[in-house]
């Protein structure tokens, strides 16, 4: 039986990037896996998420979640198919969602993993608009974001996978909707496809004032997972009693120093306190983990009716996942990036 | 009849401060006052009420609420003994509570005038522990803050109209209570007069390591109401899940331009971000202005039993109103800071 073994392959943390990250973070490494025991399943990867939290975890400075070590495997969420089970629980051929990482195969002992949800039309889908993005784009909308019909929301990253989710359910909650997104093709798509009121272009040089002119009543509630520019353009259009969900900032995640001054840091207080805003971060699966039925019952009917559009980008092979992910850093991808591990 | 005229003395706004306000940016006016007509209450003032707030108000940058015209009488609650009254509602003699300046006398039609509490001991304690700045804390504690018995709050400006409130109703709730204060004297009091756990001199140059020490199960509360420098201390201390209910920021009311850098702005929204922190900016009479009957039901048992103990910081004549108020903005005041206008 032994000379049956499987094959992994994985990325694991080869160094801790100073800025961008570059290639020579990752290394790929091969490691035959050994034989099940019982109370094990063997996974193999359909689909790995790449998402901008995980710069995070490739620094050790202190944040919500541990650093992945070094020579550990990269951090991800995936869906995979259970290709052998001494579990009682798994059957082979099964679809699971977990966090298996960046790898072809896991051998795991069944916890933190959960079945495909049901209802789901493909499996990747559960990484993003029925997975965390979606779920973190959900409940900070509606749990921090607090939504009233004919308020303006505004969206950045609005063409991602939270973003798009965001601005679709704001819709659907009967709010004017203006995204933030960079390039016309991505604005484009955002206004005809998502059917958002607008999207401004972040990129373009008149960004802070196409911004206040689309959002002529001032803004209520603001997803925030930019920063940056973006952030600074939309303050000064907060109206009272604002809420801004955080969820990320991906603008901020390659810094290294801060930026040359006057400081401004007291801007965000001052700003909070006279406008009475609150402001909050969230991590959907710590805040709100216990709110996956939600979820779904509202989600699930929204995209089967294709009230809710979605978009993936899909990088083929673990090898491209490094480039994949610097790009992600930078906005090169359009959608939900994924990459396809093995067929399914 | 006309002959009897009364006299008013009042304080107008003379020019807007640049940085810290000075005596000249106030002029003191004499007038007389027409006679009453129906439907109106001649007013006179007893105690004035000076709070930090009062600085916004002689700005015209955007705030929460209109800035004081310059010639017009500056803005603050008072309480007032009916002297004359030709309106239905008020009776010679009544004890009122309103919003009528900085001025010995006042003719009111009766709106925005409110009857003395019902179980005030003293008629100053409706400008301080019973009124306004007791309500800030109590609300923004109670509904922004959401204690948990354990949890450790930390207090700014702990001896001040606000801070003294927090932190004894933060200790009633079963909290870990850490004030912060100005000089030995302040923190003496905050601690053997007000039972905090421990209070740390923001003027000391151990004042960071002092708190962390004081704090070593982090901060889950902060009630900011000061900002700048005991901010910056407090932001590394804070935890997971951590409230920031924000009802002031009088560190830097005066300031005119910006610090010198590097630019801090992204560090706050880090911060909220990866320890999943919520903030946010409230107005007591805007946001709970509906909730005085809880504020009463709580506090007026608490004050009459010795359970929640104040000061006052009492300057004697309208003339010194200017002076007092300047120095409050420089913590020179130890108490809830009023004004005797005239006797009882």
């Amino acid at each position: 039986m032994s000379q049956d073994l499987t094959l992994n392959q994985r990325f694991v943390l080869a160094s801790r990037p100073t800025g961008a990250p570059t290639p020579e973070n990752f290394r790929l490494e091969r490691e035959a896996l050994p034989d099940l025991e019982d109370g094990q399943v063997l996974l193999r990867t359909l689909y790995l998420s790449l998402d901008p939290y995980m710069r995070g975890r490739m620094s050790d400075a202190p944040s919500y979640a541990a650093p992945v070590e070094i020579d550990e495997v990269m951090t991800g969420g995936t869906v995979s198919r259970v290709q052998t089970s001494k579990h009682p629980k798994f059957r082979e051929g099964d679809l699971v969602v977990g966090m298996t990482g960046w790898q072809t195969h896991c051998i795991s002992d069944g916890s933190n993993l959960t079945p495909l949800p049901a209802g789901i039309p493909s499996p990747s889908m559960a990484l993003g608009v029925l997975g965390m993005p979606g779920m973190t784009a959900y409940m900070g909308l509606t749990h921090i974001g607090q939504p009233k019909e004919g308020e303006t929301l505004v969206v950045a990253a609005a063409s991602g996978a939270v973003g798009s989710v965001v601005g679709q359910v704001g819709k659907i909650k009967g709010l004017k909707v203006v995204g933030i997104a960079g390039g016309p093709e991505k604005c484009r798509y955002v206004v005809e496809e998502l059917g958002f009121d607008a999207c401004v272009d972040h990129k373009s040089e008149t960004f802070a004032d196409d911004l206040a002119k689309a959002c002529a009543q001032g803004i209520d509630i603001y997803f925030e997972n930019v920063g940056g520019k973006v952030f600074d353009a939309v303050m000064p259009l907060l109206n009272a009693r604002a809420r801004i969900p955080v969820c990320g900032l991906i603008a901020g995640y390659n810094a290294t120093d801060l930026p040359e001054g006057p400081d401004r840091f007291a801007l965000l207080p001052r700003t909070l306190l006279t406008k009475r805003i609150r402001m909050q971060g969230f991590i959907v699966f710590d805040d709100f983990g216990d709110r996956h039925a939600e979820f779904f019952s509202a989600m699930v009917p929204w995209v089967r009716d294709g009230k809710i559009k979605f978009r993936e980008d899909v990088v083929d092979g673990l090898e491209r996942a490094p480039e994949a992910f610097i790009g992600l850093l930078q906005g090169h991808n359009f959608g939900k990036l994924v990459v396809k591990v093995s067929d399914a």
